[in-house]
């Protein structure tokens, strides 16, 4: 049984400890990864994150300026970029990673009030990103969840998958976002 | 408008940017919280860590030995509490907090093949420990995640709240929760 | 001759080796420190940095929508708080502190084309948090140049130093700074 | 004399210095390092841990489950491989290196109640990697101390030495084990 | 005018938010970066950190011993190093990079009671190396501020700039250093 | 068994799961610990660290210049104190714990060719330091290792222990140092 119990588990030696799978004989290539995830808030905290957010776009359409120095979202998505780069130093058995692009986007999901939070993530290594690109969206998530604690207690990060990831020997991956998942009026990314 | 923006977010000074708010004249109190969140399996993964976790205890009802040296779940447990540790360093306006306590344990939910998390975080200081419960729960997901990567590559994590909050002016917070949030047969924490 | 060297400096121990002060004996008192420190820009930067940051305040003016969203100065603060949080792990002898408050703040000098950058940083400890605060301002200053270094080479980071330090047995200080010192049109903290 | 004090030192400048040293010349290559050491236990807490890490395979022989779910030696084989990660953060001459795999073993010497910890460590760069073995099985070691200190108070780590090195220009590395030196029963690495 | 207030920023995506530079596609070269910049100190604090740093040198002179031992340069210097390797982690935008090379040298500017610090750094990658020399720099001034601030509260910290830069496709970069700026006696890099 | 194989082990929920142990209720107290190790030599290597740390002192003797700047004990002493503030971040079950205390000193043991390090450290806080001041051997024996192994290949870290505790409930603690264990001519320390 010990065989079918780790039976594909790339992370563990013939003992059954954990280990950092080797990857030195792998070639350097260019590797991306995108990765989705939300936080649901209360109507109230939605309506004021995004105002706070679209103050100067939504000014364009009434000349009302907004405020959006500093907003949440904008150290949101700070955090996200910073926790991508020192995702190995979190998830125990990841690689070391030079990262060479990282983004965060936010989109507004107003039928359920949920903010929906993608990061693009890119190297050239010998190992995937779809670790950092998640990592990206979860402390992303827990940023949004720490600035609007103080107006709302009900808060819930979730959705949090792989939405594509090219590069390296296993091939490309796009999830097939099934209808019931994907957010309503979620663009593709 | 600028001010109804911004009302209740404690996070940004009156010129609308983002600061770490000010606790200092806050006395120390115990503080405890507890979050909560779960990573959805395809169930061959499902039953793999299982197989690997239970090993042990799966042993006991039928004399067959397991392998639990190094288990995932160990190795996400491990994650989970030294990034709780850490919460400071990734939430850009979370104080730094000498936690006192700190668990992760982990249940499964048959039906849905999920692997729910819980983190348990408790200080003495200023300000609560929810992002650090949260950032736990977080971690340890991705930490399964990254080791059952290789044979899933379409698990989800989610659900991640706030379960418990003790300690504190703003008083206790015990989550209501929902029938349909609540994955069957969890038990309250 | 050995003693003159090393008379005042409390980092030393009697072997003339760096050491971690002791402050154990001390007791825990709120502490607070302002630094202030600028970066002096192209004029042409300057101009970009500053209708970028100010772009709805501006817009309040003239009706015309601004872009705050993500802007420099938004990320330069998250920076310079993030740093300050650890400070102690940058300097070799500085004590760990939780802090308790933390903010970043800046002004546009326009006869200087420079950027003034303020931080104010509070704790309950047993040492000061001057280091914190002039260490806040420092990242601050350097992401603003890693931000605009695209458009300007010739950016120059000064004039850091100490603007008040309250708290603490050796009494509080106000820097008396002198007129050629302070940057034109500068208010006091 | 000076010349002589210094003389090989690489790590030094004609000034007497520290400084990283140079390697931007050197070629990208694989390279390994192989590390050992060891901690001492009383005989109590030799026992306490061996039978927490060997409770399944002991199963096997007896049918009697173990429960090695977060062992002692699951944690310390996890904080080893971390540690290695960041060991050019620890050790303030060191280049950081990105690893290509980890891993750390454990086995039980006996006579000694001693735990004998082996790390080896992969990479594809310009220096090689005997810094992150010796630094993973010294922090896997100081794990071990920490998780047993409430039981045992004069536990001692030690004979940390390497083992092997492989890949660069100064060629390879394979350490003559004289007979004292080598715990008894230890099989080469 | 959005248009305007961005251009040239290459830190912010079409939606003007910040993100990490795409860098994927540029060739591993090497780069150089040199920086420097200065603390000025109290004509006391001036003395006493020169008469502990040259103490040996001085020695040369006349025979008599200094205590160089953990002088407070030497501190400085290991401090500079190290952050000039966890830039990355300090800059919100700036990629990771595996730096090849670091050094930093002080010089003592009698005139005006002035230690200049000069970094050097090193790396074969993607992108240059400046906020790293800078990083260096501005942290080695730090630290002989925390190691001086016991005697001296008026340091001043400042003239932080870019000196050289060579590799990578923008070309080199050597700064024209203006008679005022450039501090008296200071030679070139 | 299971209760068996755990007793003692605070470090383990009932379930056997590692935790963060329980110490919010436990009273801060001042704790200092002082842990001992050290690292064997060649005779060769021996000599050059000595002669650079020493240069001073023996110029005291006899009027020669030492080069003492930047030695290799002045870093060692440098990265100890600073891992001890990063203990937490490296031993998964370790407390944080805000320092108020570090040193690291220096001994020749001229017979064995070894280098003894001593690092004492302090805290008022809930638990002890033993960690920290282990830690801070551990790194600093490393840091010589590193900065000594392009002239040395064969250097040994060893018998690095607790040699005093005190403060906190269990109450002081003092190594009875066995004339074995003891390096000739060591003081107490």
């Amino acid at each position: 049984m010990s065989q079918n119990a780790t039976s594909g588990f790339t992370h563990f030696d013939p003992s059954g400890r954990a280990r950092m799978v080797e990857v030195t004989e792998k070639p350097d290539t260019v590797r991306q990864a995108v990765a989705r995830g939300e936080i649901l808030l209360q109507p109230h905290t939605f309506a004021l994150v995004r105002a706070q957010a679209e103050g100067t776009s939504a000014a364009g359409a009434d000349g009302t300026p907004g405020l959006a120095k500093g907003d949440v979202l904008g150290v949101a998505q700070v955090a996200g970029i910073m926790a991508a780069k020192r995702t190995w130093e979190l998830i125990p058995m990841c690689h070391p990673l030079p990262l060479t692009g990282a983004a965060v986007r936010f989109e507004f999901d107003e039928d359920r009030h949920a903010i929906v939070i993608t990061a693009t993530v890119t190297t050239v290594g010998k190992t995937g990103v779809e670790m950092e690109a998640l990592t990206a969206v979860a402390v992303a998530a827990l940023t949004i969840y720490d600035m609007c604690k103080a107006v709302d207690k009900t808060m819930r990060i979730g959705n949090i998958r792989l939405i594509e990831k090219r590069g390296g020997k296993s091939g490309d991956f796009v999830a097939e976002e099934q209808a019931g998942a994907r957010p309503a009026g979620e663009p593709l990314p």
